[in-house]
């Protein structure tokens, strides 16, 4: 397979994985698209709709933009604008609820990933009704197999970072055991993905910052991950994972849009009125969200979990009129310099592509190098739009290392992407790395 | 739109498409990928599978893999090989009375174009029985729309150079009206296409480098092709075009397979044992089967459909069995440097582009030099994997023009994708540069 060469600390096995899949997503990307809505729902057979948001979204133009085209096509559309910013299992239902009693015959969801998501959870329990945990994946869940197509469902991204309109994923806060899970299957997959930059416009510049930077990551740690190619290959192709491990398909997608972040993220952030720096942003996004759909995500998303959870007091730039807490995007950066400070030793060559795609200046620079640029154009970008300098600006110290770690170890799941094991050792020696960067 | 920026013979209009749509492709891909299918099958439900291949690809021993690989998973595999190199609607016919007759659940297709395309309208007939003119595109057809899902279909190429694995359409000849015309419906997208690059292992070097040309012109096409936003803005969503012009999408598909192209076409024909380099150029299939299903193909293949029919006494090296022809690569090809450089200058920074991606050395190179360069380096490329000189080495001369412009006139479906409009004048000159390159 003639795939880019990735480091070798997971060996490229003998008889190991030699295929990787690719899943379908239907997509349409452009400014001003949700004024195509209705044309689109028409086309999906759908004349009743459930149309999925959140308060603040509904309050903004493209909203009414997209409410109105869904209208003028003789749609009947029915809003639900309760989804709640991080779903619990009781707003699902909530929602399913709504689904059920409105005998809709399609969906469309305008938010970030916690409203797409919620869309997707209402119209499989309307569609296929059964106890909560039945969909729900094990072990908190019974995970028993959605049973067909749920009703067509267009999802419309109002965030970029969000890879939810290209998934069949949905997550959710099990409030009770304190733990995020989800239901996963095929079908729940959007059949239309409508992605308008011009809904991140409504943006304040410190988040575009916190979900540009979520972007970046994404793409990074999906071409940093472990090569699919030191996986056994698996008995059945169903038993293929989910997460794959960067392959030349996920490659493509990461490497571009980390070119784009590096080109025109300052700028979508700096510069406000500069449309083509916010379409750019979006469509990496959306690039992105392929990339780590495929191929996964790894340490700085594994550490950024309890970067947020154990941290109920910070308020971002851009968040002054939400509840403190640290929003996802700036939990997964501040981690990344030094997660890639890490694993540039065990992929040198997918390091040094992703600094220089994302404009570090790599002339005359080797392989060994890749991991150290990589983190310090990060860093530079960070300080150029007004991250906060690394955890210690959180508010965190030497002494919550320990409970840091024993968040970020849990995510087994995330950590086995890495291109090198990941120690609790090694997550202490992280955290100190994240605290302070310039 | 931050799309890369492409000429301006077309201008990109004030009130122009801002939009470009993705079509969904699931995919997998991977040497020995064959021997999987039948755990493909039965996740797709399949029990009882109608196999469409032709007679050349059943004796293979990817063929014999994937037929034991679906018996030993306890489907039913029945063989139909009678698919013809040129389908027609005869053939397509007489496979689709072997589907109704079978009682079948599923379709698996492994073979070219014409195989995948024939299982693609023997499953529709056999799912919609109608009149055979029905579902063909107008105005040859009634082009009444497929009424719903059909049928799970599996489809294997096992050629470089279709992309019929991942499109909804079917082609073939109507015999009567000497045409080619097809049917197309999102419908008959196969449910999974399987691209396993040990399929071309069987192939003679001259077959590889005539497939291998085209996917590289598919890849050079659609990146050079007109803008997206060239075109103005449909009323509806359903209104855009299916080939829309090369838009930042397509772009990424099509620049990543001429680089795989330029780095490995030459050595895939020229050194039998190199599986590595047969892979990447399979890959590089599958990515401008995507860019070129997505954004489409312009000069080189409007002028190859006449090149192909008007002669019927060439024999290309690697096809001695088979009855003389032109093989479809070696057709488009042979005009593709005089079709870029007349190109190039409406699209210079897109050419250059290309010529760099292809391996051309641009160092000191200005935009205006790309279409030049391309043409150089491709006529190096041909020069290097034995293929004619030029269209006079098929035995055309300067009294064949008129005859060869008529029938690229008449593809005005693509003419209209080229970067610049394209006249009968122009079309004698690029024939008359396309007779000799060395």
């Amino acid at each position: 397979m003639a795939s880019d060469t990735h480091g070798n600390a997971y060996p490229i096995l003998p008889d190991g994985e030699e295929g990787f899949t690719v899943e379908a997503a239907r997509m349409k990307f452009g400014p001003g698209m949700l004024a195509e809505l209705g044309g689109d729902a028409l086309s999906l057979g759908m004349t009743r709709v459930a149309l999925f948001t959140d308060p603040r979204v509904a309050a903004t133009a493209p909203f009414a933009m997209a409410l109105d085209g869904l209208k003028r096509a003789g749609v009947d559309p029915v809003v639900f604008d309760r989804c709640r910013v991080e779903p619990t299992s009781a707003s699902f239902l909530d929602a399913a609820d709504f689904a059920r009693d409105g005998g809709f015959d399609g969906y469309v969801s305008i938010g970030g990933g916690s409203v797409i998501d919620t869309a997707k959870a209402a119209n499989l329990y309307a569609t296929y009704p059964a106890d909560f945990l039945a969909y729900v994946n094990k072990p908190l869940g019974e995970g028993i197999p959605v049973p067909g197509p749920v009703k067509p469902h267009i999802a419309c991204p109002t965030t970029c970072g969000t890879g939810s309109e290209t998934t069949g994923v949905a997550i959710f806060d099990h409030v009770e055991k304190q733990v995020k899970t989800g239901i996963s299957s095929r079908y729940l997959r959007p059949s239309l993905a409508v992605v308008d930059p011009r809904t991140i416009d409504s943006l304040p510049p410190g988040a575009i910052a916190a979900t540009g930077f979520d972007v970046l990551t994404h793409a990074i740690e999906s071409h940093t991950a472990r090569p699919f190619r030191s996986r056994p290959r698996p008995d059945q192709p169903t038993a293929r994972p989910p997460y794959q491990g960067a392959n030349p398909w996920s490659d493509i997608g990461s490497l571009q849009a980390i070119r784009l972040g590096g080109q025109w993220l300052e700028r979508a952030v700096n510069d406000p009125d500069c449309a083509e720096a916010r379409d750019a942003l979006m469509f990496a996004a959306t690039l992105a969200g392929l990339a780590f759909g495929n191929a996964g995500v790894h340490i700085p998303h594994a550490m950024s979990y309890s970067v947020a959870g154990m941290n109920h007091s910070f308020t971002a730039t851009g968040y002054e009129t939400v509840d403190p807490m640290v929003p996802h995007g700036i939990s997964v950066v501040l981690n990344a310099p030094a997660a890639f400070r890490f694993t540039g030793p065990a992929a040198p060559e997918a390091h040094l592509r992703a600094a220089e795609a994302l404009g570090a200046d790599v002339r005359g620079a080797s392989p060994e190098d890749g991991g150290e640029l990589l983190a310090t154009r990060l860093i530079s970008m960070m300080r150029a739009t007004g991250l906060p300098n690394g955890l210690s600006a959180l508010g965190y110290g030497e002494a919550d290392i320990p409970g840091l770690v024993r968040g970020a170890a849990a995510q087994q799941r995330l950590l086995t992407i890495a291109p090198r094991p990941v120690s609790e050792d090694d997550l202490r020696g992280l955290y100190a790395d994240a605290m302070r960067y310039w």
